[in-house]
């Protein structure tokens, strides 16, 4: 069945429902929509929002409300009577509860904490009191645990009474008292068992599990590598405190390679989506980099400043030096960006860094001798159209223009390559050697480059 | 139990192990460990890889085997006896063994089709013959399905049959005679349900399918939006043909935001690891790019040649081109990918343009006009601590170059903003528009601007 077509009655059907004003019949159509048809009614109706998570069964309003957008999240709980966001907050899985938390200011944090059952809130108030980013903030402790002297039918038994509470059956733990994680076992292997073998029969002693102050995006990979759909956590003295479901990772994912992508482009990461971040906040996050940015090209002019007497003697060099600095830039972006991306999957590490320095010097001088000969051959085309333009020295010309390019585009190459696994070895984020900032390194000693090449080349005929 | 600690002394043991050369006991090591434990020992003795593979249960060297790297897979392929290889990929899940199988080249996927049985010699063609990316490619033939008259204990009956060969058991399919998709149902639910009732009162009639045509990145939004670890997969006549499951999800979102960056950087994608492409091949997929911003770049000469007379007469007016060219290069940068971002995980549709420009213009405006002030000051103060370098026009000058970076900067970010909505109009990808992409741009109407507002400050005086 098409998702779109779908959809596009859903709409209907709403907006008939709702100016009929009839809410049995609001909340019978809502509770048979699936959980993503409802979220997309709510994107597609703000001005209803509230109306709609408030007329739904309440799990169901959960699964609807964990899936919406911070801000959208916000607008509801404000609109909310209290103790319906009492019930919300109480029925959210507590990771999706947490993750909602940590975005509110804190004043907003402690009143919504108080609406919490006493469990719910020790759990949340756990949860938060783990670093930003760690396995922690991801765990729910709804999750459905055994003992080795179990048997089969026990298990089962254990899965009825606990299954509605917990995210996921699809792996079952296996404790001892004091609670200390010994495997985990799959439902399906619990039901390929006959019901009167004991659990300690039927586990296989290899398991997988998370600490929870690791940070999330290991936690990303080691799904990747396991074929889990659930993932233990454990504190360092190995005693389980909660599970990590799969599909979190794929927020996880998300969340990793915007901030990525957003420093790489030089922007502090937003953390809020583009449209709803006031624009004084954007500013701020923008701001920052470019000024930074601003003041490293600052030494452009200053360099300028020293061949100004070159320049007023041969005019004509200043007309590449947009190409020529440009050009370092953009080889200078494509090589950090290749190395930040391959890093960020885990493809290179620092130890590369030999490897990677060889590939870049031979692909920076096959890049850079194919754009200096296209600039070598510019020159010498517009010569023979208008032979005045770069008078009897053009070949020289051509020659400073080409050499440069190719020194440029080693350069650029080279230090776009190397800078993003320096700033790893540092420890610091490599997504921080953004295109901008390898081309405000390469502008500078690009113009250096040239000139040197334009003495070399016209010193004694224009110099 | 730390992960990095465990692996330590597997490393130790393993090489204890091959010294010892028995294989007996080897295999009895490798069946013991984790599946990311025998693929981390893999990257570790890339010299044993096929060994370590031919030297495991099948099943469980198929586990691994599925999570390396392409490059290792083909070695190992390469090195293991046709009869192991033949064992190998029969027991690889369908859809790791078309993602493999569309790595190689023409010939050599013939060869290893003939190694495949028949049944799944055809699933395999079947799935190769799906578009690259789409939901066909990543589906396993392997599930559980049920119909609407079983009873739970039947479906139980189903899933001890079914469940060895199946990839998941924790969603259950029900179809109707001819194949039709009518429900998915949880394996929660059906534990949950007493063992007489039939799979038409435990259905809710709720259910999400993905088209097999479907593109791989929209399964990702899917899964994302509702919570299943697996989708069913249907045709156009909502035939079920096979699921999807969310672990897949993992390496899609993986390879989209590589895809996405390496195209963002000014390259094309790489589609393998940069380790492992050979070097003419890198060099193909970046020097494209890079020739076609030089032709771009070109331009900023043929500008810079039309001003070349208010060059040769206000030589301090080159000083400041690499600088003001560069910052609307910046600006430009960070506004592409801030809106290649927001549009990559959905947060900007091409209809928010309006709203898009609107911000842009009030953030172009904003930091052009920090800029701009920086920019201003910096002529004053070089020209308080020498009043030779701008002489008595220093006013005009400092105008200029202020005036100039507030309407560089605020081109760069609207051009930048909007060329990446633009582009998704016309159907192209909007991450084309890559930071390189758009400093190239503004590059050349930047120097307009800047000349523009020589003339008008300058003209008369040093013009």
């Amino acid at each position: 069945m098409s998702l779109e077509l779908e959809q596009q009655s859903i709409f209907e059907q709403f907006e008939q429902l709702i100016s009929k004003e009839d809410k049995l019949e609001i909340r019978e159509f809502l509770d048979d929509q699936n959980i993503s048809d409802v979220a997309e009614l709510i994107n597609e109706y703000p001005e209803y929002e509230s109306q709609i998570i408030a007329n739904m069964a309440i799990h169901r309003a959960a699964s609807v409300f964990k899936i919406l957008d911070i801000s959208q999240q916000k607008d509801i709980v404000k609109e909310l009577p209290p103790a319906k966001t009492a019930e919300l907050l109480n029925e959210l899985p507590a990771d999706d509860r947490t993750d909602f938390l940590e975005e509110l200011p804190k004043a907003a944090i402690r009143d919504l904490i108080k609406l919490l059952d006493p469990d719910e809130r020790k759990i949340t108030l756990a949860m938060l009191g783990y670093p930003e980013d760690s396995v922690g903030r991801l765990m729910t402790p709804d999750y459905v645990y055994v003992f080795l002297h179990n048997t089969v039918s026990e298990v089962f038994e254990t899965i009825r009474k606990h299954a509605r509470g917990s995210e996921t059956i699809d792996v079952i733990y296996i404790i001892d008292e004091n609670g200390l994680l010994i495997d985990d076992i799959r439902i399906r292997d619990v039901i390929l068992a006959s019901p009167e073998k004991r659990v300690d029969e039927i586990i296989d002693g290899r398991f997988v599990s998370l600490n929870v102050e690791d940070d999330q995006e290991h936690a990303s990979q080691v799904f990747k590598m396991n074929n889990r759909v659930a993932l233990p956590v454990v504190d360092d003295n190995n005693i389980l405190l909660g599970i990590v479901t799969i599909d979190d990772m794929l927020w996880v994912a998300n969340e990793e390679f915007s901030e990525d992508m957003q420093k790489m482009g030089g922007t502090e990461a937003l953390n809020e989506p583009y449209l709803d971040i006031p624009l004084l906040k954007l500013f701020r996050k923008r701001i920052g980099w470019l000024v930074v940015l601003f003041l490293g090209e600052m030494l452009t002019a200053t360099a300028m400043g020293y061949f100004e007497d070159e320049i007023a003697k041969a005019v004509v060099l200043a007309l590449f030096v947009p190409l020529i600095i440009s050009s370092g830039g953009n080889s200078g972006s494509q090589a950090s960006t290749l190395i930040i991306q391959a890093m960020a999957v885990g493809e290179i590490t620092i130890a590369d860094w030999w490897r990677v320095l060889r590939r870049e010097l031979m692909s920076g001088l096959l890049l850079g001798t194919v754009l200096g000969t296209i600039g070598f051959i510019r020159v010498a085309v517009w010569h023979s159209i208008a032979p005045h333009l770069y008078g009897p020295h053009w070949m020289m010309i051509a020659s400073t223009v080409g050499f440069s390019l190719i020194g440029v585009v080693l350069w650029g190459t080279l230090s776009g390559s190397m800078l993003p696994i320096f700033l790893k070895k540092l420890g610091a984020d490599p997504a921080v050697s953004s295109a901008p900032f390898v081309a405000t390194l390469v502008d500078v000693t690009g113009l250096i480059i040239y000139f040197s090449f334009a003495y070399l080349f016209l010193s004694g005929i224009l110099l």
